[in-house]
């Protein structure tokens, strides 16, 4: 019989006015020289929790972060995923069973940065956003793993409900297209993009336009709720 | 501390000659009445497995499938999940901790029903496929809202990899489409569908053509490997 530890590891991104994007990390101390390591933000899952509200309440109590819609991605389950050596220095000072296997449950946000402002506690003695081109490829535990496997079903599954917490309640499709062009890295023909978005049910013109602009004022749309 | 169970269930569906969705269940003993329940196949995780190599071995174990293609979808962890009355008595014929919390990952598989024969070893006592409107409503555990749960993914993925494997490797849009017709439940507009398919970069048409049919012979195209 296989008894384990389960955790939850967060990647939320942050979108900041430079229209770039940067994950939320935090920095523990991995020994009393204070020597640290940055990670996601994880921790195991309680007794009776279930895996959002664990999730939801790991964000918060290491981040100060609330009310944030997260979705589950990927689940990581490697046998050896804490039992690299950089990580056994930390895992001692903080588990009863350093040993024990874990495994992972992946939440994803998408937030505008400047309305979340992390202070990191528990645990955490700094989180900050980083910019993802910064990120050390020294996380703890498989979180590089964990954060790339974020990145890319972010960007195969452009997922309504977590892009929408990036716009305005109305947008317009220059605004939606300039944002999936972020996300994916990648210059989109404005044609094929508007096509493409005309046959998306779950996006709606609304009978409004854009106020006060100089130029020819564009249709806004909005996300069917 | 949290110590919990971790299991593996496998949605796996089977697409037959009629072009039915068929899923694949086991039928277990409950008790020594030989009173029975259906379910997914599933079971623990070992202690230094891997979750695919896991859900690999215990679809084996319980039906004798081998070699398919297992995605991961989506985890199940509600605290409760395994409580249910209806399960107590399974439970405390074959768990040492019947009481222990239990999480589940799910992994998908789609099929040519008539390539897999089906036989039940282990705890099941019979594994058969079953169409989706004769599924039971009370499977084990949470089974049925996995079976949703998978149902969902399938639809709203239309993954590749899956999907790749009900057809030949060289096909034409004709055969694509009505595959896709299957798996959504719905009639699909021709034209729209070769305009999408076009723009897909991994679905590439091929220099061949059908050959030995009284109509038009039509193009053959293929994944990208």
């Amino acid at each position: 019989m296989l008894l384990l530890n389960l955790s939850i590891d967060c990647v939320v991104l942050g979108f900041d006015k430079d229209q770039k994007i940067k994950v939320l990390l935090i920095k523990k101390f991995i020994n009393e020289r204070n020597d640290f390591q940055f990670a996601l933000p994880g921790d195991l899952v309680g007794v009776n929790e279930d895996l959002l509200s664990g999730g939801k309440r790991i964000l918060e109590s290491l981040t100060s972060l609330e009310n944030i819609y997260l979705k589950q991605f990927y689940t990581f389950g490697s046998p050896d995923r804490t039992k690299h050596k950089k990580d056994q220095s930390w895992l001692k000072m903080y588990r009863q069973q350093p040993d024990e296997r874990v495994i992972t449950v992946g939440y994803i946000a998408l937030v505008k940065m400047e309305e979340y402002i992390p202070h990191p506690s528990s645990f955490a003695v700094d989180a900050e956003w980083v910019e993802l081109s910064m990120v050390s490829k020294d996380l703890a535990f498989d979180h590089n793993l964990i954060l790339e496997k974020g990145l890319k079903y972010l960007r195969e599954q452009l997922d309504h409900q977590l892009i929408s917490n990036l716009l305005p309640a109305k947008f317009t499709l220059s605004q939606l297209q300039r944002l999936y062009e972020i996300l994916l890295d990648e210059k989109l023909d404005k044609r094929n993009f508007r096509k493409n978005i005309s046959k998306d049910s779950l996006i709606i013109k609304t009978d409004e336009k854009q106020q006060g602009v100089a130029h020819k004022p564009a249709h806004l749309y909005t996300y069917k709720s």
